[in-house]
């Protein structure tokens, strides 16, 4: 590893990590390890755990109702610079986290550390909140406007991006110790049991505030639909709980879950979906018993239909997919196409019916799907995976975070975590907006190639010379497999040339965590 | 707190506690702190935890199987003097542990601590173990033929006795690390996620075992009845478990479950039966939205049809009840009388079908229900709970572990968390084998009367002199309400004359905790 000076915003010096990127050794006052390579770094010590409580402090009736949040935050003794925490199943149509900063601002602390598991355009105010020194810095994915305020370089702290397996295990690990943890809950009981199933604004898992629920000081549920006692399902414990407040709206439902997922009309990315489905047949991936991950976006979803159809043709079923969970993959459940969803999130309105009703639509956490710091996850097991990037360079590694120009935009998600799956497909159009997806060398390094299998265009899937054995499975196919170069140097014929390069300084503004907690790569200021 | 030096066998010195038993003041090595008073322990510092674990070192396919079990022992590290914990969910069926503690015999390691949730005469053999110097001793609840061991001075350490919150406590509190905890599993996939409501030898629940898996530095999941990944519903979750190993029969279905549970038909005990129904009725407890637990005994069994009786003509409904459940208590789920049942251990099949079929039947765990070092439990929210006991003394202090000779032969199981119920009811014979079961003096104090309100006799009921409002509330009542003092008296005349005192030592050979963790009582050697 080299090393070099940093810029005086970040006081430790940046070494060269095993992606070959520059990366501070200290962010946030916390020193770092770089990344060292996938399966490299070895942990020791034993996981976090938060105080021991008892009973005679706790109401013995169960009912833990305070007044407000303010009130509530004052129970759990607010001070300068502790860690918030909330999740984000209410996705845009969050109403709590804002709230929540609004009511610390109005108790007077500052300097906090705001620990969503991803922040939305509808909590852009946070950057008001900063200005105002309420909040030093955020750690968790920010996706719009947050990013962007990031990006400038005007967040106190750096940010911090980890995937969902990634903060699970920053909070297993005690590398994120979390004072007070928000728990935005679409139905709970007064001791605090709740769920996101059931309720008016309905987001069917709460799985992202588990790992809150459990590790953190204190927890706080907010509430616009206490039942009660015993709220079931109990996606989170009430006996990890120690304040319920009831408001009148935690969100929006119009965001929270979208009426329906659409499939993609674009005949390019239709074409991609095609393409993707065709090589999880051709490959021998799709066989009795195989098992999928695909997103909620229009490619994925229109993936999903394809694969449906092939299952339909040969008679071959499934023996779980995973979600984000959709109206598709509900549909292939109750049709029989697969014994199980073993689901992270919850994206649309038959999908949350679904999770409420049916036993076979599991909700999960990222402890038992993602989390690399434990004895195995779901990840490694998932046959093929269907993901997006924002870029793809030569060697198969992916950006997800910023975008071309260096802004970050993007969380990390669930992503990283997925490239463990048995074949990983990044299905992505080879241009947007006219500047080619596949690049030399990528802005950002979320994910390195090695564990990248297949990236999927509109003009050919380039399989990655590591695996031998999927370059052989379709030897016989007709699907166009292309030299990862070849389809790069068409689209730059077709878009001009190479794309720019960003314009970016050399001061870090985030780094990106990799699933182990090491960092993988930099986010630097952009220049305006 | 007076001092006195103690017996050869126990290094440390006895002191007196607040409930005016001698205890140690160290137990297997491990300092103790005598009881202080109910709810007057303050603990501090962080739960424990289990090391950090790492994908890397798992098979990425999720497929944990191991040839047998003595391998997985071997892989776990398996070596002398460690702790190897099992869960008694499989009863006096249970073909497990005796099967772990041989295989670590054959591998040749000595003084295990063995912490079952629970032993039963089945595990008998282990005192053979013993002998061998293979098992050091046993900390948990030993029923029959071990606690007699125990009792006669001869195991090599002293026994420790927790309720099945307490238990939860002490793996939590990190009084008591586990090396090795081994889940006996009716039905499991490869990856180690498992549950007991399915299989050829189904049980239920498997709560006692989920403080295990979460704590225990290695995991070892044994099934007889292995189903493809992903195993539904997963009550222990496989990212917990290190190796998984199949096994022909992990126990026999007629000892786990008993095809039906029985109602007592002796008179008397229906009587006591009539009397505690007719006391939650009149003292006002009975009302819309109320819970209430009783467990599987013919007593309990005998009051739930009373209290269901009882519930028809008023038409009031509660809100939960708790299991232990029986066909009884999912009688009342079904015919609309409760919303749900919590459960935490499944005595018959009715209820086995049930918990693996009905939403509202619900799994629970000790830390749901009972861990006191939690963010509250469920057992403080019951309204009325009726256990039994094997002597009550004036004060309402009262003794579920040590017959009136002095021998070690029950556990306490939930006993000592259920007391903290709105209203906690013993309903005992007053005498046995011409033994009155009032008696000046508790031969071993369980549980405070302080939180003991009434003792329901079939010749009357004593109400506890501290609870004014229920005497108040029963003033106007036909039932037989008496000063404990004049029904022990009577007792004491049918029976010739009180209890003869147990002839014991002064060597303590196990002690009982309380549900905080701190010591309430010394068993002594039984005089042979």
């Amino acid at each position: 590893m080299t090393t070099m000076q940093t810029s005086p915003k970040v006081s430790s010096e940046l070494v060269r990590n095993a992606a070959g990127r520059m990366v501070p050794t200290e962010v946030n006052g916390r020193p770092q390890t770089p990344f060292l390579g996938v399966g490299a770094y070895e942990p020791d010590g034993d996981k976090a755990a938060p105080p021991i409580r008892r009973c005679a402090d706790y109401p013995t009736n169960g009912d833990k109702r305070v007044a407000d949040l303010r009130t509530a935050l004052e129970k759990c003794g607010l001070r300068d610079g502790m860690v918030i925490s909330n999740h984000h199943h209410l996705r845009n149509g969050d109403r709590v986290a804002l709230e929540v900063l609004k009511a610390a601002d109005s108790l007077g602390v500052k300097d906090l550390m705001w620990f969503p598991s991803a922040a939305f355009p509808c909590q852009a105010e946070v950057i008001d909140l900063m200005e105002k020194r309420v909040v030093h810095h955020i750690e968790g994915s920010m996706n719009g406007p947050l990013g962007d305020y990031c990006s400038q370089g005007k967040m106190r702290g750096m940010g911090v991006l980890r995937s969902h397996g990634g903060r699970w295990q920053a909070i297993q690990d005690g590398e994120v110790q979390i004072d007070i943890a928000i728990i935005a809950a679409p139905t709970a009981d007064a001791f605090g049991n709740c769920n996101g199933s059931h309720g008016p604004t309905a987001c069917g898992s709460l799985g992202f505030a588990l790992a809150d629920s459990m590790y953190a000081k204190h927890v706080i549920v907010v509430t616009d639909n206490l039942v009660p006692f015993p709220c079931l399902p109990w996606q989170i414990q009430g006996n990890n709980v120690d304040y319920v407040v009831e408001v009148d709206s935690i969100g929006d439902p119009s965001q929270i879950v979208s009426g329906t997922t659409e499939i993609t009309k674009s005949p390019d990315r239709l074409l991609i979906a095609d393409y993707v489905a065709q090589f999880v047949r051709d490959a021998g991936i799709l066989r009795d018993g195989f098992s999928f991950q695909a997103g909620a976006g229009g490619v994925a979803l229109a993936f999903v239909g394809k694969i449906r159809q092939i299952m339909e043709e040969t008679g071959v079923k499934a023996s779980f997919v995973r979600g984000g969970s959709t109206k598709q993959l509900v549909q292939l459940l109750q049709d029989g196409y697969t014994s199980a969803i073993l689901d992270g999130q919850t994206f649309d309105l038959d999908a949350v019916r679904s999770i409420a009703s049916d036993p076979r639509h599991v909700p999960t956490s990222p402890f038992t799907s993602y989390n690399y710091h434990g004895k195995g996850n779901f990840a490694s097991m998932v046959d093929v995976v269907v993901l997006g990037a924002t870029e793809v360079d030569r060697n198969f590694n992916a950006n997800v975070n910023t975008h071309s120009d260096g802004r970050l935009l993007h969380g990390i998600g669930g992503w990283q975590n997925c490239l463990f799956a048995g074949c990983t497909i990044l299905a992505v159009p080879s241009f947007r907006d006219r500047l080619p997806v596949i690049v030399d060398e990528v802005t950002t390094y979320t994910g390195p190639g090695e564990l990248i299998d297949v990236i999927a265009t509109e003009r050919g899937l380039a399989i990655n010379p590591r695996r031998q054995d999927l370059l052989d499975a379709v030897k016989g196919s007709d699907l166009p497999i292309r030299p990862i170069e070849e389809i790069q140097a068409e689209v730059e014929q077709l878009c001009g040339g190479k794309p720019e390069r960003p314009r970016l300084s050399d001061e870090p503004v985030a780094v990106i965590k990799w699933v182990d907690g090491t960092v993988i790569d930099t986010v630097w200021k952009v220049e305006s």
